[in-house]
């Protein structure tokens, strides 16, 4: 019987369960017999020695077996071992200062639940050299990476942190329908659908909706996609993206303002609580989250024609132009409040001191856009005025108008976006790596 | 000038913020001035005293101004008031047993933010006799009454609950597409959509990204919309619903009940702690949470032949017929185990011991399916033969396929529905009111 005939997959766990997770792994388990899981991220032979890594969801352990020490029949099954493979091993702990967590496994048994077919195109470890797509069309094995694994892990951390955050201050999670009958905001681009015999459309926003719902439950929250046929193939933007949408009855977008830096606040303190092992490895610092800057849209406008960029008043802000504003805001976070009313929609509150003006505000880090926000309207002939003038079509905003007859509380809110704010925290380039199966132009696989 | 031209709606919040919910309104505060905002719940004139109650998230207040004692502008202004109006009041609180929390407010100042134009086409307090067309066509309005305002208080536990329960559990919480290539199960309804100049689809279930993902985070869960065109008129059938997803690497069928079982209990525990007033005002018992029963497929089918059912073994088992399973099961939840191959997913394996039954169970609350769970085949070439036998075009497949070549765990998982657990644990009888704005083939509106 060759050694490689060994290696039979067995499509059952039987009773084999796991007694540890990888990081558990430690001294302090010292002659403890264990049963870990997870993939083989190496194998070397060293002669008389076989070593395997095992990784798992919290890190790695080191398989040693010793000819000699080791059944010939285990021996040989761990020799034919492939990266990748997805197997169980049962052993037992001895202290090992050179391996993960100061321990490593002597091996007593081995199930392979499933062997690797073919060697991976790309290296699991440190940087790759593989383009994009080459990684993307084998996502899921893209996402062992160790590189993308502590971007999820402050993913993760992230969204617990929002939900944390505003729950403690009285918000509701809501979910509003993806699939609707009218644009949000007039000229965006939409994503068409049969919905039975008619057509609709995928939601650009949760905007309408979660407006309407400060009427009955006052602050509220959806964390969801939104999708946004632009045909653009930049690295900031996607076709589908989650969305922080976040809306607030009784306040104005000054207190919006707040919230959201004390939000991010809140979110970067978890981070630096929760994922100490990923920002070591990721080696950035976080940004810094003392209080956040406050530019008038007029003000930057006047800084960047003081610094020969060709901008009019009025005119949006090209990340390209706002390089030049300030070289220090590079790495750090700023808002640009008080935009012109005509470049902002028609449920944004114009400014009771000028109506060119209208009580708005981006998050900017660098130049990237993370989040809109403002105080909206909250009355019906106010949004009659404002849609007219925008040249929208008032007929098929019927079901939102309709709501206003019934007493809508003044509010604010903004919307960020889930992937751009991972970018700004984790200094990541391509919004690609910061969502598990990206959607664009050219991308509707895997 | 008359009484009436006092009542002016202020466009600006100015100053004014809220000091207290109207929870907070409680005899402890007597004498302190206090600021309240919501929307008026009633209006009583009783001669020579004005009643309002001001409803906010928290609850109602009342508000109660003598004439003599409260200026006569002021007087007048609250005469006026319509209900569903959004205002501001300033006042002291007085300790009063009558009143909502032991205490009510002697106002000295109102700001009307919005003005009711119409009278409410039904009650907010207790049921109501409209049809439900009436009320959702005003969905935002119908969401202030006081039943569904706990209806969705209980939704918010129970998201909150899930997920602290899962991160808990070592769960990762993931994202999927949701415009996707092809069709999950093969021959489900599915929403084609414009992608670009492309065919596409929008996900049915994350099924084979949450499968996929398990190789790269082992145990992920995703709450999320998923979409069926289903033309159905039922009272539990939804086009667009939120779908709990969870999916464990290393883990049997078996193993993800104990689970999901755990699950319920979790939430039904947090429902009892933070929901006391909702569960007092909604007026049923919360469902048991004594371990669920197991029943395998093949002795319901005995079961309900010998009760005179029309049923064969390999028909899926309807609502109708589940009647008769056990009366005492109406209020209850249990398993159905171990179905048949023929009609679960491709994904689902086979039982070990018999090809014909597969490792698989639904979740019954009544005659209401919950949930379906199963153990998933990890090893392509039984991915493949079972893809052949239900007839799938493999190749559009590919995407999923491919991965399986490097390594995917024995996994298990199930999908819960958002709505038909918040229907079961609140004894609602219609599904369009466990939704916010609920979507089915007669309803793309508001």
């Amino acid at each position: 019987m060759s050694k490689l005939s060994n290696l039979v997959e067995e499509n059952d766990l039987g009773e084999w369960r796991r007694t540890h997770y990888s990081s558990e792994i430690t001294p302090s388990l010292e002659n403890v017999d264990v049963l870990i899981m997870g993939w083989v991220s190496s194998v070397r032979d060293h002669g008389n020695m076989q070593f395997v890594i095992l990784t798992d969801r919290s890190g790695s352990s080191q398989i040693v077996a010793k000819k000699g020490e080791c059944s010939e029949h285990l021996y040989g099954q761990l020799q034919h071992l492939k990266q990748h493979s997805s197997i169980a091993i049962r052993g037992v702990v001895k202290p090992q200062k050179k391996a993960p967590n100061g321990a490593e496994i002597m091996p007593s048994g081995l199930k392979v639940f499933s062997m690797a077919k073919k060697p991976a195109p790309f290296e699991m470890q440190g940087s790759t050299n593989v383009g994009i797509d080459t990684r993307l069309d084998l996502r899921a094995l893209d996402l062992r990476r160790d590189h993308l694994q502590n971007i999820f892990q402050i993913r993760h951390t992230i969204l617990q942190g929002i939900r944390e955050f505003l729950v403690k201050q009285n918000f509701t999670e809501v979910d509003t329908p993806k699939m609707i009958a009218t644009s949000t905001e007039g000229g965006a681009a939409l994503f068409p659908i049969f919905f039975y015999d008619r057509e609709a459309f995928l939601a650009q926003s949760p905007q309408l909706y979660k407006e309407q719902l400060t009427m009955a439950f006052e602050n509220v929250f959806e964390i969801g996609p939104i999708f946004r046929a632009e045909p653009s193939r930049t690295n900031k933007h996607l076709s589908e993206a989650i969305s922080i949408d976040v809306e607030k009855a009784f306040v104005d977008y000054n207190d919006m303002m707040s919230l959201l830096e004390e939000m991010i606040g809140y979110i970067i303190t978890l981070i630096k609580k929760k994922n100490r092992d990923a920002l070591e490895y990721l080696e950035f610092p976080l940004p810094s989250i003392s209080s956040f800057q406050k530019y008038p849209y007029t003000e930057v406008v006047e800084i960047l024609q003081e610094k020969g960029e060709r901008i009019k008043w009025g005119e949006d802000l090209t990340s390209l132009a706002l390089k030049n504003l300030q070289p220090d805001k590079s790495s750090s976070f700023y808002f640009i409040t008080d935009w012109p009313s005509s470049i902002k929609p028609f449920y944004v509150r114009n400014s009771i001191k000028s109506e060119n003006i209208c009580e708005s505000f981006d998050l900017m880090y660098g130049t990237l856009e993370l989040s809109s926000g403002s105080t909206r309207i909250n009355r019906k002939h106010e949004l009659l005025e404002r849609m007219k003038k925008q040249g929208l079509n008032i007929g098929s905003f019927d079901y939102h108008l309709r709501v206003f007859d019934y007493g809508v509380p003044p509010h604010a809110g903004f919307g960020i976006g889930l992937e751009r704010l991972l970018m700004a925290i984790t200094k990541t380039d391509n919004i690609r790596d910061a969502t598990l199966y990206p959607r664009d132009i050219d991308r509707l696989t895997p």
